[in-house]
């Protein structure tokens, strides 16, 4: 049998307000500041202001709850195999960031036993906040978010990051998707996933997520009535490939996933 | 030879402005609201927002320069020979509207004799506004924008709204660009090129565009030491199927003018 998930308690949900809090503050002065993108070792951008972010919250981390474990996208995984840890990507969406447009986000999940159980996504620009909890419904800015009704493919508002970070065949299966919805619409890193809490988006499908960008996301959408998984159903991260999808509907969700298995 | 553009007087620049203050007051309340998109004839989606805005930016034409001419994108041409024609799209990015990304935008040109001599680009929610007329440098929330130096498109930030939006053939001429470009990233209709009148992109490529989706640009990036044409290098709107290319730099300009042709 499973063991029960841990409900957060306020004081948790507090304090991943206040990392959040610390984490635009370090973020927005960098933003459309002129700085250059530094290279890192698998291409990918990132700036001062990710670094900074991450050392400012794992600071305040330290200083809170000292026995708790930290992943980072930037700096690492610190006591891990704590009961409750932290899992932090201070700016998801690198290229929004460079590019100058307010869709990146910060990531905030704590998992619990390896479970996420707490997830926050806040842009710092425009001062969106989700935040989601195990036994709670999830809040964007302090009021309730909740899901869309949409039964079918063909009803739904589709969204990804962009073409270029699906494999061929990837591609194909998004492809399959996109042909059948209503609308789809490009961008948008983690920033899609509070869009499917609060019934802006009805699908976001993407491949290649890491820990980091994947581990809020359950907590925020199940909060709001949606459902997140890999593209076979799984629990995101179970494959090991990364590959997600984020539905606010459960039966938009199947044919999605039915969609991406090659059937239509 | 060509006559002078009219430099547009300060009234006309502060008209421009009280015009997106309108469109704002109009269009947030609906953003995120639940409104559903209705059909319009060729399958785009359009808001409730996107009428009435127009409506009170006629309005408020209608009091203050009864004697010029108006094109809107929602509710058609009136008066359109006039010397002075005001072009408007009330929200450029219906799908970014629709689907709660806070890209969308407001723009308003001014025609003098046909040829665009002030821009404005607005973005209601997260409050950026881009202003450029003949003979002034652009300003960015009142203080000025400046392009990037970017020689080259191995050094660009490359971006579009989306593949979906070019013809096969122009997908394969933005790819030829954007296989050398330092970063590709997608999402921003008009919000994009406010963005490289500011130095965070240095090329957006774009096909399709109407006058009210490209009469604006030219005014914003040039006042701010860019570039606009479509893909031959003519003025925008010269062959008449939309084409767009804005560089912040005019090497980088040359070369991905090349690169779409044909070359590399």
């Amino acid at each position: 049998m499973e063991p029960e998930a841990l409900i957060p308690p306020d004081d948790l949900l507090a304090l991943a307000h206040r990392l959040a809090d610390r984490a635009g503050e370090v973020i927005r002065p960098y933003f459309r500041s002129g700085i250059e993108a530094e290279g890192k070792a698998d291409g990918s951008p990132v700036t001062l202001a990710d670094r900074a972010a991450e050392e400012a919250i794992r600071g305040a981390l330290a200083a809170a709850v000292p026995d708790h474990g930290v992943i980072g996208e930037e700096l690492g995984r610190e006591n891990e195999g704590a009961e409750l840890v932290w899992v932090i990507d201070p700016i998801d969406g690198t290229k929004a960031f460079i590019t100058g447009k307010p869709l990146f986000v910060t990531l905030i999940a704590l998992l619990h036993r390896g479970r996420p159980v707490l997830g926050l996504i806040d842009q710092p620009i425009t001062r969106d906040r989700w935040i989601g909890a195990a036994g709670r419904a999830t809040l964007l800015g302090g009021a309730p978010a909740r899901v869309r009704r949409c039964p079918a493919v063909a009803e739904a508002r589709v969204s990804t990051t962009g073409p270029q970070y699906f494999t061929a065949e990837g591609r194909r299966a998004f492809e399959r998707v996109a042909a059948r919805a209503s609308l789809v619409s490009f961008g948008g890193d983690g920033y899609q996933y509070g869009l499917v809490a609060s019934g802006s988006l009805d699908v976001v499908i993407e491949s290649g997520l890491k820990l980091h960008d994947w581990a809020a996301l359950g907590p925020v959408i199940e909060g709001a009535g949606g459902v997140v998984t890999d593209w076979q159903g799984r629990p995101p991260g179970t494959g090991g490939d990364g590959d997600v999808v984020a539905c606010g509907d459960a039966r938009c969700h199947a044919e999605v996933l039915a969609l991406l298995a090659g059937a239509g």
